[in-house]
């Protein structure tokens, strides 16, 4: 399959370098052309691996995966462009953090988030918003954690839903995805990340995740 | 022990009765003298339960839990009187939800929280945010769920959050009790609030919570 994947920090490499040993070919997207970071990882990962600007991504993927920083999300979707978005499934995993003060805050959330901003800026994308409940190395081996533990999905497309359910199975080994609701149902999971925020502060491993227990 | 609980809803009066069992005196505090729910939570809990004012309950209580609604807490604590909660630990369990559009949102949240307005407007209180990203059911009886989970506290003072720890099992059977910090991180669990009642729509029991899971 053919994969675009914007971005080209952690969450993007770790998850383009899954997805190559996958079988799959994946083209990393930046603002640049020719971004270091994204050679490097070519260079290193092999044939299947591509890498171009945003546009070129976008084209490329039959679906597409939002790895860049929150705050640069839209901007950078604007450049990958509706056209080549248009139809496809777009599995946004970013967090709107500010951390210009030191001290996290979102820059939307409580009655709006970034995975509804990305939905409205882009009514034809079919935004399936997930894995943003967990750092880079959880999302793509979550049975690397000692027990198995959940990741969850929003989004107003049913069946967009249940095919990126079935990619977070078949990609990286999820076992429990659970379906949130719709894409207001992101500003659950975006908030969320303070608190992930704080849990990571104090959890020695720095690796978790979270399970939901039921009587 | 003497215990006052501020609050006559579910949580008031599901924490009341577990104290009660645990061999506490415990008065509940509402606006009114003899609320209704209070009085028939009494004449139900036997001898060591009382009912009284928010003024009356805060002065009975060597240890005070805050079980009113979020919006609502701050005059709730005032008509406790500062003098009354003075140099005590309060456990702040509420969350600042406005329900009243039907879409839940929180009145405060992100750059400040509802623990930490009431650590500013009572500075010679030990306020500990606890158990707030739990129902009463679980707050009360942990063991029900099929696992152990984790209960997370926030608070300035170490000791009267190690006190809470011990209490929280003590009291509850609560096993793991994750201290997160200072009182600002109580924007974490207190954000964590939206994702729960997200989480509770598609839960079917209705009684979970979650449990951090490392490597």
């Amino acid at each position: 399959m053919h994969i675009g994947v914007l971005g080209t920090g952690v969450t993007a490499l770790t998850i383009g370098s899954k997805l190559i040993q996958q079988g799959h070919e994946v083209m990393l997207g930046s603002r640049e052309e020719a971004k270091p970071s994204a050679v490097a990882w070519a260079k290193d990962a092999g044939q299947h691996a591509l890498y171009g600007t945003f546009r070129n991504a976008a084209a490329f993927g039959e679906i597409i995966l939002n790895c860049t920083l929150g705050l640069a999300s839209l901007d950078a979707l604007q450049q990958a462009g509706a056209e080549n978005l248009k139809g496809k499934i777009l599995i946004d995993t970013a967090n709107p953090i500010d951390r210009s003060t030191g001290v996290w805050k979102l820059t939307v959330c409580n009655t709006d988030s970034l995975g509804e901003q990305i939905q409205r800026a882009f009514p034809e994308t079919r935004v399936v918003k997930t894995l943003n409940t967990v750092n880079a190395n959880v999302m793509a081996d979550p049975a690397k954690l000692l027990e198995m533990t959940d990741v969850f999905v929003s989004g107003n497309d049913i069946d967009a839903k249940a095919t990126v359910a079935r990619f977070l199975k078949e990609w990286f080994g999820w076992r429990h995805v659970i379906d949130l609701g719709d894409i207001t149902t992101a500003r659950g999971v975006e908030m969320y990340v303070l608190f992930w925020h704080y849990l990571r502060d104090v959890t020695p491993a720095q690796r978790f995740n979270i399970k939901v227990v039921t009587s």
